[in-house]
């Protein structure tokens, strides 16, 4: 297969033919920072989107899955400090009306436009500010950063990355960072790119991304009612068209999965208050389901989440998520390692606890990233999951502050 | 039905033919505190008990079931401070011997003795320290208290409660106080009576009571391998035998109802770092299923625990935290309200939100006990659940100590 190249500084406005720009419209009211942007591509693009399963879907998605229906995008309007859900009629209005503004500042279709709202639920868009505020915004082609830092909430950076092949590229944004959790966590995430891809080849690979990255990830076991992951694919690269039956269409699943991935890990690193990465491995499992429940267990339990805070190799815990994961597991089968500082593995159970030196186990729950290994011993079923850790930070920004 | 009288000071040992007794020691080395202890009944019991669904159940639980499949049991020995968890056939040995030991002290069939062991998983029991301890425990009909204490980890208070009719009673101890969620608590709850009852009615009332406390409760969304619920009745209280024909079924399944959802709030009100309990009260499900769900998360909900902890009205994260639960839900038919101080109930949302004096919703959220009620307007579905809230001594109490 063709090499991938990472580009650290990437982002959605990295592939051919995306503009991007964000202003500062004081969605809150007690916000300085850019809070409303415009992601748009030069011509109209095959679009897939993946969204939360919360069955209280904010008014924003709710309008975006309407013109995502058509499998065609063009632009998305995002604003962060407000979440536009839990406000019905006047909140479809609104998500509706912002797409008009959107579509009207662009000469484009309204039906184009893809809403997206991130903040506090239950509080309506203050319309007034937000629709002069949509006229102010220039579009560039260096206006990625922007757009990236215009839907951060309680982020505290931008995330961003692209994918480079010969031909084509992804870009992708997106920002969290609390109600994080497998089932779609709570985020969105735009990304873009200039490769030509077939609609259900792109909605497909789209799932299977999200499946390995979004989805296998937590900070706080919350879904929020607006999660949306989006992709849209312009062409503008000029190539053969990518569906699943052409030869680049493992090369593309692979560039955009990679993209997920850079993405999700960038949200677990900078989750509410967290310290730590939290890497668990899964293998052996009875079935690769099984292998992602476990693995999902682990980084969900907040006994793990506060002893790898702690610096506390308390296996136990580990073990006793997997035990609760739903997965079939055998104790004496199973086999618990920690990743060394040194690049090694240290062993921790093996049917039966491990005589192991407590100084070098607790060594290894210093680093920023922490890698947990498990081998359950029944079958080839194998799965990642990426979780943060959980400080008194995280219970102080969400019992302080309204987000 | 007659009426129930609540003991507040009762315990294990206020049901006739109950004594029971504790020592120190010394499973955990930097521990002294009552660490063992021994309940046995004058005679045998019929016997029910509930217990994990953790796939890697503790060493003591799995002996535990097997002496509880005769449906008989006389005694219970326990112990705080060292789960015998994922110790593989030492655990197992050790639990066994741990029975003989307490049969042998009491002159019984060590098959109706009940073993419980609650703490780090993942260490084996001092055997060496623990068999002498045994000889040394006394019983007595007023030691519940002891015993109480006996079992208590990261619990800071004894938790212990007593129900009476006319011609029998029904005692409970239980120890939490961290890993606490629905699929049956982190917790050893037992509890003993002189009415004389039919085993099989003894495991549906006891099933059936549990389902609607132990199991509606949240601290930390994990549940531990050595969770058990056990009910003894001696039948001292010389009453025909109840069974579910007998016209006191009602009422002893209401009796036992009420010691348990008694200990599952005490359990939540003493929850690891909490300062709140959390109950959420969910009427108009389209099933009673989907308003155990919706219930449940509610108090499992991070942003519902870190805004009732910060005293922020936040009610959005109650209505994404239903839109979670997998219940069905409308949201224009969702209203929501949380208990004034005065006794009365602030509407919070009516499918849109309602304005509410901000100084008057937070007041709302100062007392220890909060109390959130939904109604989704769907059918006559209704459930109570019971949580707490999240803060920065949980996080300390997990992070800075092996527990």
């Amino acid at each position: 297969m063709q090499e991938l190249q990472v580009l650290e500084q990437g982002t959605v406005t990295t592939p051919r033919g995306f503009t991007a720009g964000a202003v500062h419209v004081g969605v809150r009211s007690d916000w300085e920072k850019l809070d409303v942007g415009i992601l748009a591509s030069d011509v109209p693009c095959a679009a897939a989107a993946a969204s939360t399963r919360n069955r209280v879907p904010g008014a924003s998605l709710v309008i975006s899955r309407k013109h995502l229906a058509s499998g065609r995008a063009q632009a998305v309007v995002a604003n962060a400090g407000c979440a536009n859900a839990a406000t019905g009629k006047r909140g479809l209005d609104d998500a509706v009306r912002l797409a008009q503004l959107a579509g009207q500042k662009l000469g484009i279709d309204a039906h184009l436009v893809v809403v997206a709202s991130t903040g506090v639920i239950g509080t309506y868009l203050p319309m007034d500010r937000m629709a002069p505020g949509i006229g102010k915004i220039s579009l560039s082609s260096d206006g990625g950063l922007d757009f990236a830092k215009a839907i951060m909430t309680t982020d505290t950076r931008p995330k961003h990355v692209a994918v480079r092949s010969r031909d084509w590229s992804i870009g992708g944004v997106v920002k969290g960072v609390g109600m994080i959790h497998p089932n779609m966590a709570t985020m969105l995430c735009f990304m873009t790119t200039d490769a030509a891809v077939s609609q259900p080849f792109l909605q497909s690979a789209l799932a299977a991304a999200v499946e390995d990255s979004f989805n296998m990830i937590d900070v706080d076991s919350d879904t929020s009612p607006d999660d949306i992951a989006v992709v849209m694919a312009n062409g503008l690269a000029q190539g053969d068209e990518i569906d699943s039956s052409d030869p680049q269409a493992r090369l593309f699943s692979a560039a955009l999965a990679q993209v997920c991935v850079h993405l999700a890990k960038a949200m677990v690193a900078d989750a509410e208050g967290a310290t730590k990465v939290i890497e668990a491995r899964v293998e052996g499992a009875a079935s690769r389901e099984d292998a992602r429940s476990a693995a999902r267990a682990v980084i969900s339990s907040l006994g793990v989440k506060t002893a790898v805070y702690g610096r506390d190799p308390n296996w136990g815990r580990i073990l006793s998520a997997i035990g609760n994961s739903g997965a079939r597991v055998e104790e004496e089968l199973v086999k618990l390692f920690v990743a060394t500082p040194d690049g090694g593995e240290l062993q921790l159970f093996d049917g039966v606890p491990v005589e192991v030196d407590p100084a070098l186990a607790k060594s290894c729950l210093v680093p920023a990233d922490i890698r947990f290994r498990a081998h359950l011993g029944l079958g080839a079923g194998a799965a990642t999951a990426w979780g943060s850790d959980l400080t008194e930070n995280y219970v102080r920004l969400n019992s302080e502050y309204t987000t």
